[in-house]
């Protein structure tokens, strides 16, 4: 018998949508979820949407969200300086989320390289500018800070390069390894959690990455369902080295069980 | 007694001028060469300049140089391409330098993803969509070249980010790493090599960073002359795990020996 969880904890891309697509049955599970009253929140990695863009794409979809249930890694990000520095003087490179995700929790944003911590989230007006006072901020004693390791983002032109792979510029140069926020690694998922109420053994994580979802749960002891709708496929499981708690090939299997 | 060399290969940055500034002996010394007509080249990993913009820099500075002396990583490039691609299409993510020297050895530069070769060199205008470009190109199968690995570039600002930073973006974001040209790489001191007309042990390289001038000679079975008027200084002799063939505290040293 399934264990009956009190929460859940939900992946966007690959697992809710897949570019402007939904995903077949995530609309229902969200509404099954709803219907019995069991909390949920969505766990992003991707910075530069606000919780109100997010909330708005997934109602389009017929996925019901209000902006309170995204859980961003700006988020996280904002959060885990202040319980970690207090209110910071911060430098950021990144887009409209991970700004306003500062600000709203009340930190400063400055534009130079006088500052208590450096933010970096993916940016595509990244300069060689902002490169540079970041480089030389951390190399001053900043707190350095990613708000995810994504080496690359799926695009219909192919793979770009994710905000690791932006990060990879100032640490190569500095020496120094930011402290990442966003999956696997479990500062989201505490943020995740704290929002949701709950504790790690009473939620449940879905998510298709395993690189990334799963292993975010795993890592934060939380139970895992890996869907098999998005970047991770079925053929890998039997690799996988540390396997998830559940799997359902796609989301429909999972509603019987709720 | 010290064997008698019949060319020299001289780095610039640290060796030759520090900033703006000649390094004290560095004019007498090359003066030194040319009374005794011992052929000279310089060798740099700077991928920014054209050869005449080195030159000039070297003469004002009182320091005997014409551009065919000097050997950048960016020519280094060009005729790596050459030789092992015969005349390519090119991406290319770098300055005027890098640019010009491929152009002059007729490859063809291209200003989209579909190429034969992704060139990288330090990029002071580097943008998001050039570093997506590459990375597209390189996960589609053209051929990833860096022209230097240096992590960092000194500045009156501090360290800021050196090719070899940049060049992670596509490395990391595509998993394929670049073959990489400049110093300590053999591939450029060879090019250096061919335009002084000297076989590897009948030469001597000279610099002051052990990282990259003298583990360029040792990796190329070039004997070495570190001097202590740059980056690595004298207290690290000690720790090198393979010794250069001869050190000096400055070039004035080197001259009596010539």
């Amino acid at each position: 018998m399934t264990k009956a969880y009190q929460g859940y904890l939900i992946d966007l891309d690959g697992t809710m949508y897949q570019g402007d697509e939904a995903i077949p049955f995530a609309s229902d599970f969200v509404k099954a979820l709803q219907e019995k009253q069991l909390p949920y929140v969505f766990v992003t990695n991707n910075s530069s949407k606000t919780q109100q863009d997010v909330a708005m794409k997934l109602k389009k979809l017929d996925i019901p969200a209000e902006p309170k249930q995204i859980v961003t890694t700006s988020l996280a990000t904002a959060s885990y300086i202040t319980e970690n520095y207090g209110q910071s003087r911060c430098y950021v490179i990144g887009e409209e989320g991970i700004h306003k995700a500062l600000q709203e929790e009340g930190h400063t944003i400055t534009e130079t390289e006088n500052c208590d911590v450096v933010v970096i989230g993916i940016d595509r007006n990244i300069t060689y500018e902002k490169l540079a006072k970041a480089s030389i901020a951390v190399r001053n004693g900043a707190t350095f800070i990613s708000t995810n390791g994504d080496k690359a983002i799926p695009n219909e032109r192919g793979l770009l390069p994710g905000n690791g792979s932006l990060t990879a510029v100032i640490s190569i140069c500095t020496g120094v390894d930011p402290v990442f926020i966003g999956k696997p690694e479990a500062v989201i998922m505490k943020e995740a959690l704290h929002v949701l109420g709950l504790k790690a053994d009473e939620a449940l994580m879905v998510g298709d990455n395993y690189a990334t979802d799963i292993q975010a749960g795993i890592q934060a002891g939380i139970d895992t369902l890996m869907v098999f709708t998005g970047v991770t496929p079925f053929l890998e499981y039997e690799q996988l080295p540390v396997k998830p708690t559940h799997y359902v090939h796609n989301l429909k299997e999972w509603l019987e069980k709720l």
